[in-house]
């Protein structure tokens, strides 16, 4: 299959699956130890149901929101992601290009194959967060995120649920090792290429004694908002909101690091109870159909960030690939509001998923 | 297999599989997306449980009921299907002639490949009502109706549930087209042949805007019983009474259209609730047993409408093979009857079914 | 497999389904419709839990019981299955030398391919009851009590829950016809070999108009207990109280009526708690462990009939395969009372049972 | 594969499936009947989730703790397993240096093809306890705690669930039979060759009629904590802490004994309320990964104890195997205690697992 045959996201995977290296497929499709739950991700939203109200005039639906006040062209959002040079050789800049076309936003991982100034330079128009983890060396962690806001980066994903990396199975069955050429020039640019580790030995510079201190810390200095990603309990909800987090991700980090996290839309609403409305609240982690974006809406969260199949867009065509998966998510955001009588991202409300 | 050997109602389906084109047979049989609905729809009857009761005298059990006052031989319904002469050459006229057969109730779609005076000539018995879509041009909408008014139709099915068509999956993956010589011709006498769309186009003419005020009016106007198709909430169920309904069909358009849909059987009980015996109350969606439609009877509705399996024995075998499934449904919802000690669908109460 | 390798009940089916032709084998095996009660009666058991509680002297554990006054081996008993002839030559007197060797009770099936002088004269030992339909005349039905009664039966077992026939699809699906030589001879010795219809025509004679008085009526007549076969309800266990019964057994015929049944484990207790000690409670359907026995104990079953193995017993071997399971089954019971620490089952509760 | 490639729990199984004889591999792997409790044990870890909490510095992350007193490197034991030399011709002995290795606590059994002295000798640095039945002679079962005690192990492990053996039919379709070099030299030196039974014939020297009296004298007579394994209920939890012992296992014998019984992780908190702190708890049964031994902590046991990998890895290659298989084990349980939040045993609560 070609993916100009692609009629939804999972097309997109199929392509991929067949494309891609078994190492690189296994490193990006892969989750921690028994992928519980990388596949209770995605089961969840099977599980639910929603609730479609009728003859409500859906004559015109709109799928546009903001978020933290920027505005987007539909609440799904394109979340960090490393090294996308492995899945095609224009990486994280076709990526965001396509986010840029689609109206939506992209963020640039600290791992990224691409630095911000590339980002800026080939997709200005795209919405940006950058997203940092907090290392060792916090120097380094401010060097990077000022390169982010010189290239005009809207905001900061702080990654909270990775103090270690996770044991990703899958990896290790394939003897997996970041070819030589694919590089993380961000780091690089702020370490020195002798003194940048090689992506295989990234975490040893994150720093596991992070606390809520340094964050409340961090948010102070940051020249924008801070979103915290990898949030899933109410008890965390609270301190978030306490310690300057403009908004939360609940996530488990696409179930590769704490393999028995629960699924992420299951653990989205008493995040959004905790929070009550002080913050914003985005879900990551197993969607793939604009039904479930739009349960996600109906279960509070502002918006969510999908990831896999955008890797598997692009590693199916590059960047028109991606377009044409956000596309086709957008259009079935539209079909779902439109079937269950919002004409809004806003007009989605609790009462529209079943309980 | 021949239909003359079918025993129940799957065994129509797997005779129908092995003779419609692959592309037919996707259109009739496919339902939206991951058709989780779809599959749901059957899957919650075989959930249930019902509460036989013995020792009740059960030797006459009678399977009669009315539906809006109008005799029928049974509590299942012919529901309206799009284009049956893709299934057989004789086409609603062989379903309609069935159902007469039968004693029960058909419904011609606006769809449909006959028009309203073809059924009211060679099935003049078969009690009927008449599909519409509200349409952009409420002209069209209301000539159709004084059509399948003149030819004595006895009520009007509003689908609410399609102000845009669902994501038929598996048609965008056999390229499926209508075939040329399948044609709307209800559509095309109010028309006229030129303006007419092709069956794959129709969905331009339906109005996405239509709200309670215009239901409440086209109810007021109507000369016949106003039944809304595509009821999933109490909510909806509530103001279907006070716009003028005589009925609601709880449905989700055989998993057509909102594929996060709840199962029909499951909406059922919060529609009957909210309704509290102001109108009355169908379901439709994964009958398969007569024991799913006495299930739907404790329940509280008042009928079901089962559609695919009567396709199926169209494409099996035309007018007859339609008419043996509807006496084995029949056959199947008395004995289910005797067996759990009502001698009606009457006698069947909410105790009937395991909570 | 030879059946003396047999080490469960599953084993002697496996032996069975090997050894009888398709048509028998669907009559003996099969439920009706889809066959969801049928298989829902075993899953059901595996679905629930004991708890076992520890050092409780087993030096001596005893598994015998007594049934309506009548002391049995265990609390294992043989319902009334018809036409035992078409699983081995030996048929019912098999069956009952079984059961009289195991020291459990046999009933004796108004369709059985044996009479009751039989079972009298080969196996007089066997503690027994006999099955009856309320026929539509009434003198027949008193006539074979009067033969059973003369043959020293302890109890009349009236099934309830078939005022017709199920459909069993299997037969339908095989042609099945019981074998010409295969009879009826209860029913030929009252009704004369003219009048005694073929065991495919029985049904014709059962009267579907039975109530409770007419039970009230037969349970005075009787000269023994009138145990009730196939109540499923507390409503109908408060009125077999009512009306004379003097036990009654929770079944839903094996799955061979009414295919929407609950599983016969999951109604044990409401039935028990309706009756509240006044007459025994056992049950059938989807017994096949030692620990499906406790089970029911624990929630409140004086007993279980086990029915399908004992005819797969009988197909592999005869009279000493039926004995060797009985045999197994009884030492599968006093295990599971020894590990849930009860010395009898009149020692298992409800608190056996998680809930 | 080699077992030096084995990543996890898992791969030490298919190593040793693929390595021991049928028989010997049933012997081990096998459960009661239809080895239902078997598999729940592992699938109703699967069914939980951990809570994780973020920002909590796991700079230091240490798993050792404490058992009744005694230092440990982490919170997973070894449990009693008969006849290890089945596995390996190095049997107890190479379990017992590879628990000391790890640091981590070795349970001799009774059923040992070790004996006491053999582990005091050659794994002097283990912390040990030894397991014991109680015998129908008294006196074995003391001359044999006796011998433990003179060689340094530091507690005695009743198992109370099996008064009687379950019935493992594997063994049974294997015609399993211990081989004849293979001995219970502990057993011996006791009751002399002569007198000692082959291990086939053990249970003919377990007393079934032992109670709760038995345990509080034997428990005043040991030098040593008494542990009980085999605990499954609050009432028996209550009886343990009144009658003596110091610590209990909630075990259901790794499915080898009632397979009806319950997963032990389901029927830890049931245990753990009830004892409410006096004593400690331990669980065994379907642990297989450090989110399992998390899991247990956080429902509140003080460790657990996981038998069959171990032996799968001893059969996999010897010592080095099993230590191989123990420091991935407690790998694990640290990279899930950093990735919940939590920088020791004693931090994880009830909070960090999903109700």
């Amino acid at each position: 299959m070609s993916w100009t045959d692609a009629i939804n996201a999972a097309d997109f995977e199929a392509i991929a699956v067949e494309r891609l290296p078994a190492g690189t497929l296994g490193y990006f499709a892969g989750g921690a130890a028994d992928e519980r739950a990388l596949r209770d991700n995605a089961a969840a939203y099977a599980r639910r149901r929603l609730r479609a109200r009728v003859l409500v005039d859906v004559e015109h639906v709109a799928t546009d929101t903001t978020i933290l006040g920027l505005p987007v062209s539909m609440p799904l959002l394109v979340p960090p992601m490393a090294l996308q040079r492995m899945a095609h050789p224009d990486g994280e800049v076709a990526t965001a290009r396509a986010a840029a076309a689609a109206g939506t936003l992209f963020t640039l991982s600290t791992l990224a194959s691409s630095r911000p100034q590339e980002i800026s330079e080939h997709a200005p128009a795209a919405p940006r967060w950058f997203q940092i983890y907090m290392l060792r060396d916090r120097a380094v962690t401010r060097a990077l995120c000022d390169e982010a806001a010189a290239h005009a980066f809207n905001g900061f994903v702080l990654t909270v649920d990775a103090p270690r990396p996770g044991r990703r199975e899958r990896d290790l069955r394939t003897g997996f090792r970041v070819p030589p050429d694919v590089e993380m020039p961000a780091m690089r640019a702020v370490l020195g290429a002798d003194a940048c580790p090689s992506p295989q030995d990234f975490f040893a510079l994150v720093d596991p004694g992070v606390t809520w201190d340094t964050v409340a810390q961090l948010a102070e200095e940051l020249e924008g908002p801070l979103i915290l990603k990898g949030i899933q309990t109410a008890e965390d909800a609270e301190l978030a909101c306490e310690h300057g987090a403009s908004a939360v991700v609940v996530s488990n980090h696409g179930g590769r690091q704490l393999d028995a996290a629960g699924a992420t839309i299951d653990l989205l609403e008493e995040v959004v109870d905790a929070v009550a409305g002080r913050i914003e609240v985005y879900v990551d982690g197993g969607v793939r159909r604009g039904s479930d974006v739009v349960t996600a809406l109906g279960l509070g969260a502002r918006a969510v960030l999908m990831g896999r199949p955008v890797l598997w867009a692009l590693a199916a065509g590059g960047e028109p690939a991606v377009a044409r998966l956000l596309e086709l998510m957008r259009a079935e955001i539209e079909l779902t509001l439109s079937l269950i009588g919002a004409s809004s991202p806003a007009a989605v409300t609790r009462r529209h998923v079943a309980p």
